[in-house]
């Protein structure tokens, strides 16, 4: 056996987002697993500057799911949470001990510590459950009416919710997608520009090649058309507006 | 054996940040998978908006561990990783297909986008490096100085490094640090402000603890006033400035 192969590195290497599952429910003792398990990972500082919020209420996933652009599995899933940013728990508990002291809880720094936080003690969970036989799903949409979502779940200043993370036992089976050659994220001691283009073209012929596969010859949109077609789009452009009346990256 | 216990598991809750490394380097087959490995977490619409610069040249490692706030184990870890949000390679490689359609690649969305992507990659890095047996600590210090990092590594425009990584064979026995309690961080349905900081109290007492133990009775600093000094400190208020000078959050 090589000296790269075991256990946890076939789990990783399998991933794959998991968007339809049984009706077999998580436990609490899985749930509490994954969750103590995610705030084993890194934090800067030992701020932890993040909140999980695992929605149980039939009604509440039901508009969240509305919300994050109509994903039924969020209502479906077993578990789903929504990982959230916090630099207001740190506010809260700091104060005492701050009185009128200036603190730096809304700096840009902050919110970059905070929202690496959150990833960080995520991909953790995300792991974890795959290691119990679960399967998961990131919710980007959460951030699609982030507003909204924020008042239903009754967020307060310096907390915003990053993504959602649907879990469960898998009812499909898909196929791992292929990534970029490693010699497009990866370099030596500088940034190299003409290496990510040469890699991106052997990428755009692969995912057109997968594609073609996957439907059947309709479709064979590289890689770098399907990233045009998304960053062309006024996504989310409210972010702005809604970070700053949440108090966040005021310095 | 219980449902709630496997390999991947223990790995995950023995994490522990690691500063002292033996002379045994990590091979390039071992950087290899670990990378690779960390293609494979999941990334936003499969934008994989990061890009890892390993540095493995002497001098360079050098002036990194100085900028970093003097930390010498960025000169002496095997293998030092800079890992860096990209949005510049996407831009580049949509270009051709977006003429002089406008994009949103500079949105404070996509920041977010390429921030947690960066982050949810480094952390599969970080537990392949652990099921490898090598140990790692995320380096924040990348951001002191963070222009000066840019320049030396040749970051274009809509690229910053996150953090750094140090990786290598560990040579110390450290503890696992306490966390905040989970009812802490996890909350059902909405947030809850009297919950968290009545587990704050009891974790400054069980951090109160911990530092009498660790220092033989020298000190006793719970939790909520270390957070309260690092609050007040006025950090890396270049960050605003510095982003926005690299194109970053535009709109």
């Amino acid at each position: 056996m090589s000296s790269t192969v075991n256990e946890t590195l076939s789990l990783l290497k399998n991933h794959r987002s998991v968007r339809q599952f049984t009706n077999q429910q998580v436990t609490d003792e899985q749930l509490n697993t994954i969750i103590s398990t995610a705030q084993r990972a890194s934090t800067s500082s030992n701020v932890q500057a993040y909140t999980v919020i695992a929605i149980t209420e039939p009604e509440l996933r039901g508009k969240l799911a509305l919300l994050a652009g109509n994903q039924e599995y969020v209502e479906r899933c077993s578990v789903f949470l929504v990982w959230c940013a916090d630099l207001y728990r740190l506010k809260q508990v700091t104060a005492p001990h701050l009185g009128d002291k200036p603190s730096y809880e809304d700096s840009l720094e902050n919110f970059i510590v905070a929202t690496t936080d959150v990833a960080l003690a995520a991909q953790n969970a995300a792991v974890a459950a795959e290691s119990l036989g679960l399967g998961i799903v990131y919710i980007g949409g959460v951030r699609n009416h982030i507003a909204e979502v924020s008042e239903l779940l009754g967020l307060p200043e310096l907390v915003y919710p990053v993504f959602g993370m649907c879990i469960g036992y898998p009812n499909q089976e898909n196929d791992v997608k292929p990534r970029l050659p490693i010699e497009a994220v990866l370099y030596k001691n500088r940034y190299n520009k003409e290496q990510s283009v040469e890699q991106v073209i052997a990428y755009d012929i692969t995912t057109k090649q997968y594609m073609l596969e996957r439907t059947e010859g309709k479709k064979d949109t590289p890689w770098s058309q399907v990233m045009a077609t998304r960053l062309a789009l006024p996504h989310r452009l409210h972010m702005k507006e809604f970070l700053d009346s949440k108090g966040f990256m005021q310095q």
